[in-house]
């Protein structure tokens, strides 16, 4: 049952120490909740972790005669699995979240988000924002997160101070953005970027993010296909968000988002489309048949009703989903826990079928299912020797988690964000017993509400 | 702005120490969010408690001047406001969240909960589950609930010793239950239990619970009500929960549910109705006119594929909704910060419009709104002089409330049950900063675990 072959004579103790089973650290767990494809679930088990790497899991005792670790957590009424994949996410706008609510969706944006984003967005707001939303994910178990927003310098550099993988995109769009001029002016800051960035640091990947197909035209869509393409990586983009979008495409190009990106060949590379609330059964087959990655953000879609994604049929067609908060001003956090939730409950009763999206294919979708689908999958995702060591400890010694008959269940229909207790990056602790390791959450909290007080400000006297 | 008139001569502390100004409780807030007709957030204010009432909310320096109190409560980064109101619990059913999950109704039920209900469910199972789920709703800011389960007694003995504010009903079910031979023998009993505890502790309202018009007939549910009106107490039913119990009722009763209810005169007295889902028109119009409470259970609907009640036109019609969780199984927790945002969302999705169910209709639902469909209104659900003292503090210092635009915003899309620092019920602490002060936390866990371990080994050998 067990994936490691644990030596079966340890040497004694003190050779150990000093040998070559000297590794950096060991997690335990009352269950090790894998994520492989066999969907295995350990008992009273350990994951052992030397330079970035899983490079055993077994029963907690065979690991510990075998390992001796500078470090190991505890186990005792703690879940292990896979840290959750953020597929889709503006983390910079955990500055805004709160600022208006329950708007219309032009009224939101045209009176509030976007004047504040003129007015204050610049390299220290991504800065203060950005480290708002890792201090956000990491405390909630989130390991890997894709962005999108301004100044992706600045969020690669917060990144990689924090210890936490992304993906950062350089945006580009077709009006005059905090960071750039013109669709133009962003693609060659983007090239840039994505060159700075390139190889200089395994967790973070520079990408392009290419707005929506109603923010650029046809050619900027494959101009910045092709500077992907040139670069040798990945884009990701809003992709059939809305009624609007859809109607949007219809009559500016004549086909709808999905579309129109194939007839463009914006799929000829790796490509991770946001959102895909309103895709065709046509549309869908194309998705599944380019390997494009689906991130479902639901909590988002439902807030700003942009409707509700065809979540199971696209799964059914063999499109890979994942999971992602989208940016907090539209959610008003960077809760996985409950996009798995909401993931799963709004199948269910707009389908009237309570088997539908199971807690099993959820919670697959937040980890290794998002991480295929984001083009991590070989690398993070699942527990597995041989793969880079991002995982969780969760405790499950709180009240909701009394009693505990079906690990799986709980983790997606009970969890908070608040349970989780350790996260490991790339191997190394971000967060030990929910004490942070890499942020000065205190210098963040002040940062983060001076700058919102002067954005509150700002927009009571704008639209007094 | 404040409700209280603080006089303006204070007395000299000693004096005031020693005299009529002498009360039980002070408890101060960054804001206080009164939930008042006029929606009225004071800043930098207190609540003064005595007795178990409230007698003066005011601006923290006044009311720090004019009362001495024997225990006050800092407001430093807490935002205080009424406690939430679950209107439709199955409390004791704790014992049973994540026993079986994503199945079709009838298989859960006839698989997994209706066999374990026959098989463990006794005094002994709904005094541990009633205790492990009033730990649950006082760690997440419930102070009022509405149960219906078996063994009545028991349920309101937890009640009293925990501290907690509750209307518990006798269930009355055409069946062989864990406490009755019959429909006749329940109403019997029922009457027992009411005439027990009828007047015997204010914060305790013995009604009956008739299941529902699926496991009761016409003359039952007359015979039901007959009881209830004869002891001036309120019923408490599922009313219109799924299609299937809709079409059942015209089946049975040629008409559907809330017609039947009408036509018999189930609605002469006060009526608390959970989940209606599936309301027509005319029977939310009836609804209105009767002052029925309805009970919205935006989870369990969810997720047991129930539907998606019609929230916003039942409000529009005058008719008072509140919010539940309904029993734990199907939910599978008892989180009332959830049920709010999931109810803003799933209506905003469904009428794809982002304005429906703002922020602050949801957090009057689960406070005033619900007081009121549960006929407590005049009593609780607000804080108001001369109501009795129900409410939290709720810490917003976590990393989610970094940065607070608004709090009604952050209370309802943001706050989670894990952010609730203490619980006040009729004016006596029962949760000081996250420490239970009336429930043994461990052992109640420790019988809690070893009593599903038996229910799990039962089940399995049942379905192997």
């Amino acid at each position: 049952m067990f994936a490691c072959s644990p030596q079966e004579d340890a040497l004694p103790t003190a050779t150990v120490t000093q040998a070559a089973n000297q590794i950096d650290l060991i997690v335990n767990g009352d269950y090790i909740v894998t994520m492989d494809d066999a969907a295995t679930v350990h008992a009273g088990a350990a994951v052992a972790i030397d330079q970035g790497v899983i490079i055993a899991i077994g029963p907690a005792a065979e690991i510990a005669a075998n390992y001796s670790a500078s470090e190991t957590l505890d186990g005792q009424g703690r879940v292990v699995m896979p840290g959750l994949v953020n597929g889709h996410s503006h983390a910079a706008m955990t500055l805004l979240r709160g600022v208006a609510d329950d708007l219309a969706l032009m009224d939101w944006l045209t009176n509030y988000i976007f004047p504040a984003e003129v007015e204050f967005v610049d390299a220290e707001f991504v800065r203060i924002g950005t480290e708002l939303a890792c201090w956000e994910m990491i405390r909630g178990g989130t390991t890997t997160f894709v962005d999108m927003y301004y100044y992706p310098d600045v969020i690669a550099d917060v990144v990689e101070k924090c210890g936490m993988r992304a993906l950062v995109s350089a945006t580009v769009i077709d009006q005059r953005s905090p960071d750039a001029e013109s669709a133009v002016d962003s693609i060659q800051k983007g090239k840039e970027f994505v060159n700075r960035w390139q190889g200089r640091n395994s967790r973070i990947s520079p990408i392009f993010g290419p707005h929506a197909n109603y923010t650029l035209n046809a050619e900027q869509l494959r101009a910045t296909r092709a500077a992907a393409t040139e670069a040798g990586v990945p884009v990701s983009i809003h992709m059939s968000e809305s009624p609007f979008e859809v109607q949007y495409s219809k009559d500016t190009f004549g086909v709808t988002s999905i579309e129109l990106f194939e007839s463009i060949g914006f799929f000829d590379g790796p490509t991770i489309g946001a959102h895909v609330v309103w895709p065709t059964e046509a549309e869908i087959s194309i998705l599944a048949k380019r390997n494009v990655g689906v991130i479902h953000n639901p909590t988002s879609n439902m807030k700003i009703a942009s409707g509700i994604a065809p979540v199971t049929d696209m799964l059914a067609a063999g499109v890979r989903v994942g999971l992602g908060t989208d940016g907090a001003a539209s959610n008003n956090d960077l809760d996985m826990w409950e996009e798995m939730r909401l993931a799963s409950f709004l199948q269910k009763v707009e389908q009237m079928n309570p088997e539908v999206l199971p807690a099993a294919t959820v919670l697959r979708m937040a980890t290794i299912g998002g991480a295929t689908a984001i083009g991590l999958g070989e690398s993070i995702g699942s527990l597995e020797v041989g793969k880079r060591a991002d995982l969780i400890q969760v405790a499950f010694d709180d009240v909701h988690h009394v009693p505990t008959y079906d690990v799986i269940s709980h983790l997606v229909y009970v969890t908070d964000e608040q349970d989780v207790a350790s996260v490991v990056v790339d191997g190394t602790l971000l967060m030990r017993d929910k004490e942070f390791l890499t942020i000065d959450t205190e210098r963040v909290a002040e940062e983060a509400r001076t700058l919102a007080a002067n954005i509150k400000r700002a927009l009571e006297e704008r639209n007094r």
